[in-house]
């Protein structure tokens, strides 16, 4: 990992501007190039979209061809959009141009699963470009199921997986208290539902990654999705949620076989949630019960994993892989 | 890791016969044969060194450069020593036949820390013949090391990084107990202290993997082991532990850069050992506070990371390899 990594952020909203800021600090990575089509940011300074008292010298691009092209990365932060069909052509263009990828695509957690088509032919290119391409991030990709399969390294045999993960939204950035409903009503929550936009994006792919992290025979995966209301009053930095109002979400990912549920995601994150944690219990020979005290924290983390999984993907095997398949991610300096 | 992997035990002491009783469970391997040089195993059918109750058609052999190039494995699992000047011929046996090694070799964790000379001629030799090399395992390997930098994945700067491993040693099994110093009086205990050859080996390795596993500038490591004395009788399945005797051992590892702490992993194994635990705490941003709860059971872990890490050594990339350089271990079928 000594060497330095030549990266572009491909994506500036939240998650990428985070991303970003991160890699900028980092003596092993160089951000050379920032590519984002929103009008608002093409032609300005990394340094005025993060606030930074001096220039980064790296202006946003909106033509992500060229820029690659022009600056030959060594690897991409991909932080633009949660589904597979929306960046099937980013990700091709990344492996025509010879640039690795990281992605907070949520579907690329486990590609094949809702998309097999597109993740043949992403496949392919990436082995045609002579690049890796990898979906990760903290959720899906790391407290639900990545941990919770490598914390079977130390078991004879496994079977179930329950994850309970408890994220109190108060405690989290304006977007993430939105797309959990915070202060929506019920009728209103319903209704975002519908869109299949809202709420936590990635809970399949976190069960199928686990099944199969795990070995076990996974055959039918469902989830469900209610709101979880309030209480009482909760006031926010951002906005305050009445008494009867959404407070946040319940989210319950289930992997089954046949009739048997072998895998359980059971996803908290609202506003006022008691004991924040993530906690893994894998029905095993010899048990396993592992637990994240206080939780793992969301934006940060997932801005870190992204960066953290830059030097793993480039020395990774060619083609699209899981996080399964490459060396885990660690702090990168 | 569908395909089926043929695999020898090199080495049956108590954790290699561990090993091969869970490898012989696995479908997606194959145990094709055994090597050790005790005469009392040579000739026999594994089924009796392990009473199972049929034979399972693999004897044990005592010429292993026979054995390696009849049998032509993918993989072996090694279980010999703990120390690398006595199991380098072994493993550049393997590599010369073509063999991939995941071994239990402590020192093997951290090849170059101590015997520096020792990692270039395997690295060599490994990469001449096409395999990898792997030494892992659950402690050093996993607990207190190789947990806690997958965990900095998470963070944007971890400034130091502390472990905490209790064992309670009444509920492992007697040669473990016997390592610590179990029943001993404390003069015995540093008798045996001295030989080098007694308590918990491979701490510097962990924190050495530790260190360059979250970067960290590392520049000494110490350690220091301790017999914890019974306050009182403890009787075990296998000994008595009485008043005043040694009941086990507190082993610390620290690694500094200049006077500055930045590793520190606290072991304690002894008979009665209260609240048995691995915890791991990263001084970072934002905080990471870890804990399995009841700790992870030591011999059956072990023999399952070296079962459960074949699969990554036959894919990684060849050479002398470190668990933070494969694919992550995970509970193999």
């Amino acid at each position: 990992m000594s060497s330095v990594l030549r990266v572009v952020s491909f994506g500036l909203g939240p998650i990428g501007l985070a991303a970003a800021r991160l890699a900028l600090q980092k003596k092993s990575i160089q951000l050379v190039g920032a590519i984002d089509v929103a009008p608002e940011k093409v032609g300005k300074d990394l340094a005025e979209l993060l606030e930074l008292p001096a220039p980064t010298g790296v202006v946003v691009e909106a033509d992500a061809e060229a820029a690659l092209r022009r600056l030959q990365p060594d690897a991409i932060l991909h932080c633009t959009s949660s589904f597979m069909p929306l960046v099937k052509d980013q990700l091709l263009l990344a492996a025509r141009c010879g640039v690795n990828v990281v992605s907070s695509t949520e579907e690329l957690l486990v590609p094949d699963l809702q998309h097999a088509e597109i993740a043949k032919e992403l496949d392919a290119a990436a082995i045609a470009g002579g690049v890796s391409l990898l979906g990760t991030g903290v959720n899906p990709g790391f407290a639900m199921d990545f941990m919770a399969a490598i914390a079977s390294a130390v078991t004879f045999d496994v079977k179930s997986a329950r994850c309970v993960r408890v994220v109190d939204a108060a405690t989290r950035r304006l977007p993430l208290q939105r797309k959990v409903g915070a202060s929506l009503s019920a009728s209103e929550f319903q209704k975002e539902l519908a869109t299949g936009r809202f709420g936590h994006i990635g809970m399949r792919e976190s069960v199928a990654l686990l099944a199969r992290g795990l070995g076990l025979a996974v055959d039918r995966i469902e989830q469900t999705v209610e709101p979880v209301l309030a209480a009482e009053d909760h006031k926010t930095p951002f906005l305050t949620v009445k008494e009867g109002q959404v407070a946040g979400i319940r989210n319950h990912g289930y992997g089954y076989s046949g009739q048997e549920l072998l895998v359980h995601l059971d996803l908290s994150m609202y506003v006022g949630a008691p004991d924040p944690r993530d906690e893994i219990v894998l029905d095993s020979t010899p048990p396993v019960h592992l637990k994240f005290q206080g939780g793992i924290a969301g934006d940060q983390a997932t801005a870190a994993i992204l960066v953290n999984s830059l030097h793993s993907v480039v020395a990774a095997e060619k083609g699209l892989r899981t996080v399964l398949d490459v060396a885990p991610p660690r702090l990168c300096r």
